[in-house]
């Protein structure tokens, strides 16, 4: 296998690349100097040996605790639950949430043997019992196997004084009620709101 | 800045990739064993190590002078200059060319800077002046630089008593006639063949 084939196959593993768009990327890296494919390198190589799990929150950084843990204007009485640290990415990314995170490293998947004992509810359980959790809001993604997972965490802080909210459904903004889903519509109509 | 920022900023670079895809692949690759990224990280630095242009043809090789010029079975009489490697590649894949090949490593484009000086038509002149070449086979990119690159080519060799040819113009393959370009379709009329 020479070098150029073996680069095709690495990035063809990547998901939404397949060989064809491998075998173009392999190409453009070629006609550029060689200090760009090594900066890539590098930048994968950091990321491989730097990048870790928080051990507080599960959230993927290079220090411990990651800077969110570690942030002290952050409201801990608030624990926004995510699947991974892209979801925790895109919630910091597009809203304005202050409160804290638990990444939870997965979604339970029966099919894919993934269950409770795969992800992180023991840091979640720790920091439900240390008492400042007020609210614990289940930002899961809205598949099914998003939602036994809220469903998991939900019963699993029953009776502890916590409130437990979700993520609302609804309409895409800027979506086209065409395009919409049917379970996603009546999601909407049910959880219509009054206009002020 | 972070190492997952660093990487998203390298991944983006890549033609095609924007930041929300390059942010996909990140967290990817994060998800995954450490041991993928290493490999890809691997598969960059050997490519940028050790993949260099042939001395002979321009192909991108790992060794001096490259597996085609290095083939006794290729024949020599017909060299098909192509623009660049991956076309190089596309042809060998997909046609059964059983020629030679000179690789101009670009095509004019004055708008981007790029002339005569920057083509290795230096290597094409020692080629012809070898007095092997009975056919040159311009096939350099159906678009208006590659057109240009051609032309000049097609005039540099002339009265050198070489066959010049091109790749013949026409309808796509599996194509429909009503989303094909005027142009296309016009060249396609005008080299109509005869039904045998």
């Amino acid at each position: 296998m020479t070098a150029i084939e073996d680069l095709v196959t690495e990035l063809a593993r990547l998901p939404g690349i397949g060989r064809k768009t491998a075998h173009r990327l392999t190409y453009h890296l070629l006609q550029q100097s060689s200090s760009q494919s090594t900066r890539l390198a590098e930048a994968l190589v950091a990321v491989a040996e730097r990048v870790r799990p928080c051990g507080r929150c599960g959230n993927l950084t290079e220090s411990e605790p990651c800077a969110i843990c570690a942030d002290p204007g952050r409201d801990g009485a608030v624990l926004c639950v995510v699947e991974d640290a892209a979801s925790l990415e895109v919630v910091e990314r597009s809203t304005g949430f202050r409160g804290r995170y638990l990444v939870l490293g997965g979604r339970l998947s029966p099919l894919e043997g993934v269950g409770p004992e795969s992800l992180r509810l023991d840091l979640l359980a720790a920091r439900v019992a240390e008492g400042e959790v007020r609210e614990l809001i289940l930002a899961t993604n809205p598949s099914l196997e998003g939602e036994a997972t809220a469903t998991y965490v939900q019963q699993m802080v029953a009776d502890r004084g916590v409130l437990v909210t979700r993520l609302a459904r609804g309409l895409p903004v800027g979506g086209d009620l065409e395009y919409v889903d049917g379970v996603t519509l009546a999601h909407a109509l049910r959880a219509r709101q009054e206009v002020p």
